[in-house]
């Protein structure tokens, strides 16, 4: 195999195919800053491949984990030499080049992408979804998503496209339903808000079944990163924590601690989709989410930033090509 | 005293005064139901007045708990009559009848209103503001209001006018801040909800201080009575749930039970409102929420009815009276 | 009613009975500190007694919450005079005197005593044991008894006589059984145990139907106030924990403070018990524990003291007179 | 690798080697029952050995997950023949048999036994033990372990060997600690125990630095599968419960499902614990309990089984190999 991008996500995607998932072996790394790249293959007894094409040639199957502007790019050449491809979330930050990621692998005939939206493997999620059975038809749901501080540069519009989409593509899958409205109504700035950003947001979208899906997204909240969920059924509903095994007692306080990052939250469900990955590429299958997935969440996110302008959007998807069925 | 109205909230009151307050005592009771009125004044001592005029007349202070529509007309009497009232909330219906009780207590010149919105002596809730400096600036507040099944008859706009009139003045009094706009979203009709209607549905206020107040309302939430409130804070939150005692461990689940009705939930905050009044009568004061909170529910109430069919409204708010600055 | 003692508790018990108890009056008023007896006395409007003596003989009923070498001498008295009385726990620190109590009432033929055992009020313990039928057959009970520091001058005797006495009786009372065995077993000194003292101790109770009944008494627990109870049962378990309303998210934690002290958590017992006191005493009865669970109470924590030296001990109780049948 | 017994925990083992673990292969099998052998076999591509001794020669690494009783016989061969191997838990039924186990490999001179206590590995377990430096020094320990209903044909004295041994195992790892006393209380007899048994059970160990490890074994406790671990520090608690990441609220309760079988709380144990014995094998050492720590796991739990019918029992350990220092 072979992974692109040796930053935090390629790197943490490198050890944990060498080190915790059966069947895969990473052979091929590629970084532009060479350094990086080199100090990982000493560290996981890999190769470094002198350039993408390289390394997309040399690899069964490829892990891109590059900047978000290049993933599209790197997924068509991946295409191209019809590798299997675990691509991180987002497939493009913009509709035309999500648009033409799909559009190749129509032509292709079949599907090679997978798509990085690891929390379709979160142990939390799966049993959140396991469960709507038992709470009757969904009706609202409310999502938490915070961060205990931005990543550095991250814009309001960033928060849609990189951080909320992950609330966007999970609440589809939860509700196997499409969006068809999306609304953004700004929250009050705190001191921590930089000068015209927009910080907490909540995001209502509603989807074609009728379902309203209701998102904080709050990328400074201070205290700790945060992800809950919580589906309102007709009959009861089911909420999603973090899953703490502790309960602490200290200087007068009950409770358990909050991680500082996502990883510490999502590791499992990292580890869980690459496992899943491996295996459905060694019977030549894909598993998680697709590149159809990748982009009506591209396409929701920019409905999103627009609305933020522009008031309430409707969401206008294309027909569901008979690839993605 | 004299408690007007002898039905559940009315019998309610008239016991806790009798049985749980100190330094009261119900002489005297007004139903239009006779008989029921005698049941409940043989049952805790009191006489039976044969008008509303004579109860008030025969009264030191006079606590309304008749129909909603009864309010304001039994509020004016109270008044000419300088009775120190503790009435049920609404203070009225229509913004009108609500402003006519504000504008005979201020030709008074003197507060003897207090209107019955009883959470902000629960516990809970009281806990909540308390707690609400350790949490830097609110900028969003998630409310949940949630009954097992609608009261017989209830309406989308009794809906806000009886039941998410809570939230609005609970919210007003944890920010100390007036609204400055209110949406309704509809929520996806549930296989409970009555053909015509809206449940549940999705009222977002935002404050003149910027802050987001978000009220799910699901007057047929099926599972049972529940009402919670986290307030996020540009350094952390707060939420407020039920504050049960018991955890369950039975038949493969762990947990506690959710209770059936809202007195379940607010008998404490109804005794210790109940105490409050009596003590604030017997100094010559008021307590709690005061006829202008009154009418302010009732605007924002009526705003939030108009918002289900027009879409998002500004609140506009007539100028505070010094009487009740 | 007079309240003889003005510390903590008896100043707790004046005010609530003045401010938040239907029925009752506060009217005479003694303490060995006369300034500090006046001091009371003036903020709820009550008076001095000279002697104990002449308050119980002016009062119609009598709180007796002095030093605990007092009550059951003072309780004497007030038996002599046919005083429905409410003696703080415990009834005597030794078992001839709390005998000489019982005996007293025995001869009088009538029960006067109400003993403060407030937990029996609290609305949690009171939620506990009307689940207990939910369970099956209780099998054992984990008890968890924790103080942030210990009282002045507390000793180990006194952690059973004085502390673990609450769980000693409120055990007897969810299950409605006696003891047949006690042991207690040292922990580790921790660093803030005292020299010479044992802390935190394990007292392990059989009662007569073969429950067990284990206590953790921890007096120098050091991060707060806490009581937990768990019953395990033949079919489920229900645990007893703080009811807290709050969950507070902040600096990387999500929980809920703990009070420091023990009125923060049984505030509410204590009105209640108060209540139901003075109900019981305008129609003539008593509630709550009476003189024999008192007596049974101190034979208990005194064959635990035992137990600290000579190992396990049986529980030799008297036979039950037909008074406390 | 090789795996001998294809019963649960064998068919477990040898799936979760081939499907989530990094490194490793399942080349062959063995197991009495053929059928049963070769259907595993088939399922995950390997072989059936006709012999224990020729699948041991065969395979670089063992698991044995045979019945209690050949665990120390094939752990034997498996050292003669230096084969690293994860040996099920307990090491051995009797003292004598795993004594002669540890004897064998301090002959060898070299660790090649790994034992399967997994909650060394459970999330859980980790996070308590990482958190214990933060709450002072630990005085006791109260652990639950419950099972819906007793496994086929289990003792009272198999409930310590085979279940308590857990907490046994724990214990010590958390503290870092041995033995020193211990004995056993006789829970009160339920519906569901069987006639002759005794369930539940109350078993108390005291380590050579004093503190209390408190455990209830309850085998049939109705209601699921629940393991639980409260440590009491000088500075304050932490407890490990069932790391939940469901909310449901329904039929007015709010809580969260409870497992049927301990596999659906320590899956992610085993996995782990493969995991690190799989990367501890490839570079020469072992990972998690060793044979001395099944000796002692052993010994203690044989002693409480004597202490059922004797009462307390001082544990006598034998001086601990250089081997296992």
């Amino acid at each position: 195999m072979g992974v692109i991008g040796a930053g935090n996500i390629g790197t943490s995607h490198a050890r944990s195919l060498s080190r915790e998932v059966a069947g895969a072996q990473v052979r091929w790394l590629y970084d532009a800053d060479v350094a990086r790249a080199n100090a990982l293959a000493d560290e996981i007894g890999a190769h470094v491949a002198p350039t993408v094409e390289q390394l997309i040639a040399s690899s069964d199957a490829v892990v891109i984990a590059s900047p978000d502007a290049l993933h599209a790019e790197q997924a068509l050449i991946c295409l191209d030499a019809q590798r299997p491809t675990l691509c991180e979330k987002p497939l493009a930050p913009t509709v035309s080049e999500a648009t033409s990621v799909v559009d190749a692998e129509i032509d292709l005939g079949r599907r090679l992408i997978s798509l990085g939206f690891m929390r379709r493997f979160d142990p939390g999620y799966v049993a959140l979804k396991e469960s709507l059975s038992s709470i009757g038809q969904p009706l609202i749901v409310h999502n938490v998503h915070r961060n205990e501080y931005a990543p550095y540069g991250l814009t309001t519009s960033g928060t849609l496209t990189n951080s909320a989409i992950h609330e966007i593509d999970i609440n589809r899958w939860l509700l196997s339903d499409d969006y068809a409205t999306v609304q953004v109504v700004a929250g009050k700035p705190g001191p921590r808000t930089p000068e015209g950003e927009l910080d907490p947001i909540l995001m209502l979208l509603t989807t074609r079944g009728g379902v309203i899906v209701e998102v904080e997204a709050f990328v400074n909240a201070a205290y700790g990163y945060e992800v809950r969920c919580e589906v309102v059924g007709s009959e009861g509903t089911v909420e999603m924590g973090d899953g703490s095994y502790l309960t602490r007692r200290a200087q007068r306080a009950v409770g358990h601690e909050v991680p500082e990052l996502w990883l510490g939250r999502f590791e499992d469900a990292y580890r869980r989709q690459l496992q899943a990955w491996v295996d459905a590429t060694r019977v030549g299958t894909t598993s998680g989410a697709t590149a159809w997935d990748g982009l009506l969440a591209t396409i929701t996110a920019n409905a999103a930033v627009t609305a933020i302008t522009y008031g309430p959007q409707s969401i206008e998807l294309p027909e569901r090509p008979s690839l993605y069925r």
